[in-house]
């Protein structure tokens, strides 16, 4: 019973601070995507593709999150967009105080969207609200088609699925029926786009929603 | 402070219990191997591929962990080997208790090897012992060759390296030897295999490793 109470009190704190950074975010019309997935499924490259595809048009800004070393943030550093290294030295998720902290270092830029890609994780960051417009989940072809039957609450939270490395289709064991349904059976509303920043198939129908998204974000809120 | 002395306590819990088993695994001869990797970097196939090399061979049974469905039990079912699933509803690990739970199923079965199958997910199983002779940690070429420096914990508590997915090297941005390099650097004492369970690369020097090792296991204990 003990355990079960902080565990609680710990997800209440969180949920407090999310609120408030949902107030922040809101208030400001910025548009927030909190993006979650397994390690390697390809989510920074996602995210820079996002950029290139992006900067010219909107103001974007990062927050990386990582178990250890800042190499994300370098790469998208290298793209000249604000961007925040987390370095949760251990932790397997974001919490919401460490965006808060992190924010501020972003709270000058007048971001009208900011990615937050969190720890490549595909079970513990679903249960942690960061004050985000929504979660994309993101699923590579190569982890086969039965995880969102496997680790159901990540693909629950999500409004948005990414299939990504979709030019791997070839030489994986994986159909993308077969993840499709999987996926709508646990979620029948999530919005799904097929990507692969290889070939960059998909990547603009990805960015034409974000875009359009963020513009009925800003209106609304 | 409080949730620090509860998370201490939940890991010494699980180390007594650890113990437990790890006592009752060497009293009985038994080789047990606790494979820890990301959702999707090929566990399941990795251990059907060891299961047809080995079965003829020795007595081999498994536990499986998941976080939700029988699927992979299923799988390993198929093959006509003792396995038992543990479904964690939630919960991104195992833990020995859990593990004892199941076992007790598995103890009339006078197994040589047992093969655990924890949670996919590169950070949290890496912190719980589970009485295993040793954890094998599996990456997948498909994610990428920095993932030992981004998630060290389990690469430190690892003493065998599977790289699966071998097949896929020329289709993915992934050099062998840096992800070898990045490997050592984190764990200079690695024992490292190169597989794939789409060719067999590799299958039969990893499973003469695990006889081998598991025969001067049984002398030594």
């Amino acid at each position: 019973m003990g355990i079960l109470t902080v565990e609680r009190k710990l997800l209440e704190k969180n949920d407090i601070v999310a609120q408030e950074l949902r107030g922040l975010f809101t208030s400001s019309g910025m548009f927030v995507l909190n993006m979650v997935s397994s390690p390697g499924s390809g989510k920074t490259s996602l995210v820079e593709a996002t950029i290139k595809a992006l900067q010219r048009r909107v103001r974007i800004g990062v927050i990386e999150g990582d178990v250890q070393t800042d190499l994300d943030a370098r790469r998208i550093d290298a793209l000249n967009v604000p961007v925040v290294q987390i370095v949760t030295h251990g932790a397997c998720h974001l919490e919401a105080p460490l965006v808060r902290d992190a924010y501020r270092q972003l709270a000058d830029a007048k971001l009208d969207i900011l990615i937050i890609e969190n720890v490549g994780n595909l079970v513990c960051p679903a249960a942690y609200d960061l004050g985000e417009s929504l979660k994309v989940v993101v699923a590579s072809t190569t982890e086969g088609d039965d995880k969102p039957l496997k680790y159901p609450a990540m693909f629950r939270h999500a409004r948005v699925l990414i299939i990504n490395k979709v030019d791997l289709i070839p030489y994986v064991q994986c159909s993308l029926e077969t993840l499709r349904a999987n996926a709508l059976a646990i979620n029948p509303s999530l919005v799904i786009f097929e990507t692969s920043c290889t070939t960059s198939q998909g990547i603009t129908a990805w960015c034409d929603w974000i875009v359009s998204e963020a513009a009925s974000h800003a209106t609304v809120g």
